[in-house]
């Protein structure tokens, strides 16, 4: 088994900490997307959507897309406490908040990023004002997150799961947008330091 | 059990034909977004991000995003086929062909189609500029698909999965874009085809 990732990418910061949560350990493949390296046809001939993280099976099949692939891992390398919830109505509740936080946080951030910035403007065409109108929409969003974390001790009810993980990619991201955790929003601010001192996130953050 | 829901969106539709396919009944109540009735108090109590469809559960317990509702649907009501796969590929398949699917194709179809409409405009900023560029990206997305459906029969795989419901309703929703799924895009034409005849299907589809 093999993983392609750039490490310092929010896609494959996701993967790692689920990695270091479970103990897994996989040989990893170095891809700079940020010159294009997943755009040549050895790559893509592998990645179904020419995006990193990727997984290599050792039989042949290539996964790509970050819950895919930790849900694969999930199964192959099942623990007592499932990272991805342990009954239907936790599962339930881990998918529904893993959904709320990528599609009305993370992938939203991505677009204020990429948008605003122009960090891929060699391969997509950036629109300045989505840009902008997607920074707003984070800030917007960020009180259903407080207010959740006001009521649970971890995003997705009484346990850490994968849900945990993308919050915490998608909340240390977005001070790329110059946007504050600040006192407005206390229960982030309280569940990010209990985050960032988890051994798995400890292990992958540079200590400075 | 029930599913607040407004029948004829596209979310609303994702979980009415995976709810057909599984045979599962349950009684619905009709929340009119368009009207902004998902934004009174009363709705935005149950629903965490005041969205549709969603499940209240006979504990009161609710769950809102459809995959999550699908997913909580498929494993109290087990079948022998599983529509999100039935071995740690097969599931991890199905989850990365909904994700791409997802996120590179309806998600984005959304987001052409409110920012080219202005139809939550009394709710939302529009951008115009991105809309056009969403449509483009759908565009540039289909051949991906159309690969992907040379080499299997269905999205996942050998087996229909929910992949097949988020593709089937993407396909329908980008004639809303004028998006046609021409004769350059022959194995999305026969699989489009094969879908429409499905009595799960058939069941919602108006007869005219």
């Amino acid at each position: 088994m093999k993983l392609y990732e750039l490490a310092p990418t929010p896609s494959a910061r996701r993967v790692s900490i689920f990695l270091a949560e479970k103990g897994i350990v996989i040989p990893r493949v170095n891809v700079d997307i940020r010159s294009g390296e997943n755009l040549n046809p050895e790559f893509k001939a592998k990645s179904i959507n020419g995006r990193i993280p990727l997984l290599e099976l050792d039989d042949g099949n290539y996964l790509c897309e970050s819950v895919a692939i930790c849900r694969y891992l999930e199964e192959i390398h099942p623990s007592e406490t499932s990272l991805f919830g342990n009954n239907p109505l936790e599962r339930a509740k881990v998918e529904m908040w893993q959904r709320i936080i990528e599609l009305q946080g993370l992938m939203v951030g991505f677009q204020a990023f990429r948008n605003l910035t122009g960090i891929y403007k060699d391969r997509e065409n950036c629109i300045e004002a989505w840009g902008a109108e997607s920074r707003q929409r984070v800030i917007d969003f960020l009180p259903t997150l407080d207010q959740q974390l006001a009521q649970s001790s971890y995003v997705a009810g009484d346990n850490f799961t994968i849900a945990d993980i993308t919050a915490y990619v998608f909340i240390s991201f977005i001070k790329n947008l110059d946007i504050l955790v600040d006192d407005s929003l206390p229960h982030i601010q309280a569940w990010f330091a209990t985050m960032a001192q988890r051994p798995a996130i400890v292990s992958l953050n540079p200590k400075n």
